[in-house]
């Protein structure tokens, strides 16, 4: 199932989406139960969201060896976390500011898992029941500050730095799909999740040693090798498969 | 004024502290005005609660220079700054749990700001108008994964690796406070707000020019020299002049 959070006017409402129709429901999928209404709307009429308001964002880093190999960084024998400001999210469509035109700006597509329900000390075995589903991110970085820094929560975590959607898929095996960064029509990330280095799995079980993660809390799970910068005007589209396509445009 | 939040058996409720006298206040002071009632209570009829229960927690490294010089790193010219975990919060009297006993884990005292309103890209002429008020922080590392990561949030935020409290004092000089912390009655760290490299209306303007801060978000500003590892048993005691002590018993 494809769940949507959407604006008719100003309104917040929440959906699901089949084909080109969404279903509004009665109140917040992560919230609990919610059941569809009769209100239905064409995507075309509406605005979308970004699909979930975390109140945790949680990033991996050098999670795909291509990647890793590329940054020059060895392989981390765990996954390497750190967090960024859910201040930095948009939506499907809004628009990427580059607050600094002289640092080199990059891209990075990566699958985002939603928590579903309170997470601790979770076992693999049981790790994906706490998962409510995945949507498609680009994990924005300043180069320069990321380098500067050490601490990579700066550099990410500028407003638009964390575009995020366009659905949260709740159907998906997270460890064996395609994903996909465009720039300007040209690929320049193509990998798949069974690459990950530390598969989603491991992820949540190695950051809920450590926190705890309420519904809604987001991870954002590693990029593939490819990573470049961007320039004002780029058009991005990462499409993951299962999920769908999530674009921006960087402002001009 | 010295803000609480507090529990009497399960209802949190929000007061003001006036010597030993709590009274309770009609609502959340950090939404919006809130009126006295006329309940009162007697500060140990009560239970602390944490202060605040921030939505994001953005922390300082390196903010002292004898803390800097004792660490081996390089004053930075900037804040270095990064995001823990806020589910790692205890309130005064709360119990800290030490999660392996084979890793080093230090304790460090810091002054915490607590944000009023929504703020971004703020002026330093304007930074402390942002400032709902102050109170005492323990900002607990476990250095094995700080060194291990090099990125800072996993290490300072296991449950109870954030004590916070006992009190929010909103008429405070953040400029110009003692800051002392003591392990079972000896004094550990000993310093004044004063020395911080960066002053708290230069850490404001620096993470606002970065990511938007809402009502109840936290800032923990760095901490003095003279950081050490604690051990079960050990009772900690911060002392923030013109906040109060907050005070908390590692589990034995």
């Amino acid at each position: 199932m494809k769940y949507v959070r959407f604006a008719v006017t100003k309104e917040v409402m929440y959906g699901v989406l089949e084909g080109d129709t969404l279903t509004q429901l009665d109140g917040d999928f992560l919230q609990g139960t919610s059941a569809k209404l009769d209100t239905t709307f064409n995507l075309n009429e509406v605005k979308l969201l970004p699909p979930v308001v975390p109140g945790q964002m949680v990033a991996i880093g050098l999670n795909y060896a291509l990647h890793a190999e590329e940054s020059g960084m060895p392989i981390p024998d765990e996954p390497m976390m750190f967090m960024v400001s859910p201040t930095a999210i948009i939506g499907h469509e809004d628009k990427v500011t580059l607050p600094n035109l002289e640092h080199r700006i990059d891209y990075e597509a990566e699958l985002a898992v939603v928590i579903g329900k309170e997470a601790k000390n979770v076992s693999r075995d049981e790790a994906l029941s706490y998962v409510f589903g995945y949507t498609c991110n680009n994990d924005i970085s300043d180069r320069h500050l990321q380098k500067k820094d050490g601490q990579f929560t700066r550099a990410k975590s500028f407003p638009t730095f964390k575009p995020l959607g366009p659905v949260i898929e709740t159907e998906l095996d997270p460890n064996q799909v395609d994903i996909k960064l465009s720039i300007n029509g040209e690929v320049r990330q193509h990998s798949n999740t069974n690459d990950l280095i530390h598969k989603i799995e491991d992820l949540i079980v190695k950051v809920t040693e450590v926190m705890i993660l309420n519904p809604g809390d987001v991870i954002i799970t590693g990029t593939p090798s490819g990573v470049g910068p961007l320039k004002p005007g780029d058009h991005i589209e990462i499409e993951i498969e299962g999920i769908g396509r999530l674009k921006n445009q960087v402002i001009d």
